[in-house]
């Protein structure tokens, strides 16, 4: 498997304390998650790597950026760390936290100011750190790489192991260890190419931030199978009315289901989700590949060969595929089951 | 002056790290707060102190609280911590900081769960302690009770020593330390007596809360003077801008300043406030006091007889007046700016 990955994942290395489920806990989107994932697809010799060319070298990349994300916000993200350094003194070191948000109220104004933009741009606890940028950047420049080698004829399928995450962030918010999002980068590489895309999204959270980029859009379709929201990170979206909006109404296609839900009764849920996909019937499929529905993360109850069986199920839908990366935090298991999927996909690919 | 507290804002005692200008730093709305404030009054001979009659014992006050903030967000607040140690398995001792949003997207809902609950009814990241209801009801009950004493004609003028404080508090959300809106309770206790109250927000930071709770209405006039919110908090709302909707457009009025002013360029805007009052000839002054206008609070910069000149300017308006306890965070000046406003007031009366 053509496998992209970067070194610059490492320039987002949070290690103070955040909010999980309202308690201060150590950090769990870490870099070793991307040493544990490369390490695992080459002991199994999966990896064919690649760097893949820097995000922001390259006009039609950059552009891409500019039509997943809103320009203040990709403006935003760029210089907030700097610009927190500057109002708070920090000597650069420091992780800034979002606090203060606008009220769901009658009225609000967005200063130009780094603490109310930094509430304004978020709807989570994530921290932004002085390699926040250059991080994401470089996850956003996997998925595009790979996303170009598929539908350049280079390969049939490409991975990119994007860190950090992405699908979580929308248009013009971060959050869920998200800031840019990699998987809808992936798909705008496909329509900017001339081809029709479709996100099929298996993180075991809602890719509600994919969701809001093409809520409006016949152009993408995304389907995305994943924990309940109403028992689950995010909450608020990835519910099964959300059905898209205007030219994308019917387009978005949220399939969730119950916590510790095992592969007996999660594999009649993708096969609902490949059957959409099926029906779409895409140039390129973009797989955003969370594996953190292992039972070791605590939310789904997928284990073992349950991934192999996914990635031989991905192979058969018989589209050109670009896999990118999303969660999977569980060290123990998030290498190997990251190889058991790749795997699959090359046995019946 | 008569004095109402109660002993109950103990309950809220928060102590671990929490999130200021995107640092985790330790906490500053602490029982303290109260302590060198009464003890200041004390001190000043200007305590008439009495214990207020609880809130939750007296329907007609707990119906004060149901026009101030909807029913969802009181039966949020008044079980969110015990629910949300059911969910994490925390001993009761532990602070819920709010976390994940909504995005300010095309859609979403809020599930009945307590961390969705969390991030839906905030707007920043205060905790949420085992005695927040407890504490938050108490400065609603001390409010209520001065605004009583006050209607009743037990008084000219009663002062409520509120704490945590409120006016950030808006119909349904917590933040800036503030759980219930006493200062807005005080005022619907006016109305609730058939008069029309004014609400005078003297406070360093914009009344956003008090803004949000009558930005419909006419019969209560909301005014704030404050530090420019593009500079500071709440950052997205109390620009002079916002003058209140449908019946209520007219009747809400910010008059924001810059960082660092002292009394010379503070004094025209408070007369300006005061003026509007007047014109608006309610039956009772409700004064959301505040005194980290100070300059060791750091962003305005009053300082010393300030403060008793206050005082006199807010006696002048020479109508029954309740002050009700908002901010102020340096322990070293808190109690003797509060006593220079009571002294100030009772000599002008």
């Amino acid at each position: 498997m053509l496998v992209f990955a970067s070194q610059d994942h490492r320039a987002h290395n949070p290690t103070e304390l955040h909010l999980f489920a309202g308690e201060a806990l150590p950090p769990k989107e870490v870099p070793a998650r991307a040493d544990v994932i490369l390490g695992a697809l080459q002991a199994a010799g999966l990896a064919d790597t690649r760097e893949p060319d820097p995000l922001d070298t390259d006009p039609s990349a950059t552009a891409l950026l500019g039509r997943v994300h809103s320009a203040d916000y990709l403006d935003f993200l760029r210089t907030a760390h700097e610009r927190w350094c500057a109002l708070t003194g920090n000597d650069g070191q420091g992780e800034a936290m979002p606090f203060v948000r606008p009220i769901l109220g009658p009225t609000y104004t967005v200063p130009d100011h780094v603490l109310a933009q930094m509430g304004r741009y978020s709807n989570d606890a994530d921290p932004l750190l002085a390699g926040t940028w250059k991080a994401a950047t470089s996850a956003a420049a996997c998925a595009v790489a790979a996303a170009r080698a598929v539908t350049g004829g280079d390969a049939d399928a490409a991975y990119a192991l994007a860190r950090p995450p992405g699908h979580h962030a929308g248009p013009d918010n971060f959050g869920g260890y998200c800031y840019l999002n990699s998987s809808a980068l992936a798909a705008e590489s496909v329509t900017a190419a001339g081809g029709r895309a479709a996100t099929l999204d298996v993180d075991t959270h809602a890719g509600n931030g994919t969701q809001a980029v093409f809520w409006r859009r016949r152009d993408v379709l995304s389907v995305s199978l994943h924990i309940d929201p109403s028992v689950e990170y995010p909450y608020f979206q990835g519910f099964a009315a959300e059905r898209g909006a205007g030219d994308g109404e019917g387009y978005n296609h949220n399939l969730p289901m119950g916590l510790r839900t095992q592969w007996p009764e999660y594999e009649p849920v993708l096969e609902a989700a490949c059957r959409l996909v099926e029906d779409f019937s895409p140039d390129v499929v973009v797989v955003a590949l969370g594996v953190d529905t292992a039972l070791e993360d605590g939310v789904l109850a997928l284990q073992g060969d349950d991934y192999l069986r996914l990635g031989e199920r991905l192979a058969r839908l018989r589209h050109p595929t670009v896999l990118v990366q999303e969660g999977g935090y569980d060290l123990r298991v998030l290498g190997k089951n990251v190889a058991a999927v790749l795997e699959g996909f090359a046995q019946a690919s």
